[in-house]
């Protein structure tokens, strides 16, 4: 339980991570709490303690009896209790909790769809994974309406940036693209784990680029690398390319062996 | 408190409304339970029981001791607990709270700064009071770390929208502007009763619009109309017809007579 004054609950002031737990493993840990510690510094708040951060991790996945299961253990760091309205107190006390849940990787390609809902690229917060996540909520929640399994979001400048739990590439004459960070984007984990691992060019491009594309996938820790199997109802061929870029990173992600 | 679950406090799903209490009366209250109904209708949740809703700001009043007094009274809704990630459960079960602070109107005109935190135009959140408040907690951050009080948004195509915490208008010439809805503005209250006293025309323009300006002010529920000092150190004369406005405005807001 969280107190009513916590200003993560009415303000969205804070940030989350989730990371993968498999067999106990809490994949590429170091990387997600340094990216939440990058964050924070964004946001003008003390960095998390990290023992205090995995240890709390850990004990959901073993409270939760998700030691030996694939599961998602969310992180969540919120700027705490006080202030006046949008001020924050003058020593911000972070609150932090961790939650997990058992998280079956998808089997099917997902289906998107552009959405209406803006990526706001000209705000901090969208290159963050924060508590401010509605706009993501509600542009999947036109998607799912619509029948679709993602959005695609575009920043206000019409450029493609995510989707809306997910980065996103996509294949066109053999060469990868993604959105620059600039676009609007959060510096996912398997984002760079696909851009160490093969040539991707990061570009700002509106939705019309996507028309000659051969394939699309998603990123994100839970689900490594997901293909595409339609955007807008247009579908794709299933791509060897794809294959081979996730056989590529899925050592790190879902080896379960040596910790990324 | 609240369940560590709850999707206010995980993603910013969910709406408020601030409420001025002046003596015990509820200003404008049935004005504040409608604009939080529309934005249920946007988000997709059930609206709030009225009745519930009144008696939980009136319980926060009086068990701060406010009843006497000037207060600010927060009604919070949530989507509640459940959903897995991004997609809320099947049927949503709201949940609502008010908490209720004495609040002294301010008796100072505001030092406004052009913020670098971009208002989302793009998302309908824009134009609601929503729990994913954090961009609006930065820019007014970055203004007050400038000396200045309050932080005047631009939208990602660069048109004034609004303050952090506040709806912003400008007079050139004796006319009164202030930025269209569509700007990514909340549709304010006293905005509404600005525009009900005087010729007001809403409009679309970018920052160096505002060079020209003879004098502005911000309203908001809690403020009523408060007037302008400077805008990115440029000072303001204290302006007749400013003054004249809040009094147009001001039997409503600050009489505690009829209820607006």
């Amino acid at each position: 339980m969280i107190p009513l004054d916590d200003r993560g609950l009415l303000l969205g002031d804070g940030l989350f991570e989730t990371v993968l737990s498999r067999a106990g493993d809490l994949v590429a840990l170091g990387e997600h709490l340094e990216r939440m510690a990058a964050g924070c510094a964004v946001l003008g708040l003390p960095a998390p303690d990290r023992r205090e951060a995995e240890a709390l991790m850990r004990r959901a996945v073993s409270d939760g009896g998700l030691d030996g299961a694939r599961a998602a253990v969310r992180l969540t760091l919120t700027a705490g209790s006080g202030g006046r309205g949008l001020d924050r107190p003058d020593a911000p006390a972070p609150w932090m909790f961790a939650t997990a849940a058992a998280s079956a990787a998808p089997t099917t390609p997902a289906r998107l769809r552009v959405s209406s809902v803006a990526r706001n690229a000209g705000s901090p917060a969208s290159r963050l994974k924060t508590l401010a996540y509605l706009d993501n909520v509600l542009a999947r929640r036109e998607a799912t309406a619509a029948g679709a399994d993602e959005a695609v979001m575009l920043n206000g400048r019409g450029h493609v940036a995510c989707a809306a739990a997910a980065n996103l590439f996509w294949i066109v004459g053999g060469q990868v693209f993604t959105p620059a960070l600039s676009c609007g984007v959060l510096d996912g984990i398997v984002r760079r784990q696909v851009m160490a691992a093969v040539a991707v060019t990061e570009v700002a491009v509106s939705a019309p680029a996507l028309a000659g594309t051969e394939a699309m996938f998603l990123t994100n820790s839970l689900i490594g690398v997901r293909e595409v199997a339609s955007l807008d109802g247009r579908m794709f061929e299933p791509s060897a390319q794809v294959a081979q870029i996730a056989g590529l990173i899925s050592s790190p992600i879902h080896g379960g062996g040596a910790p990324a």
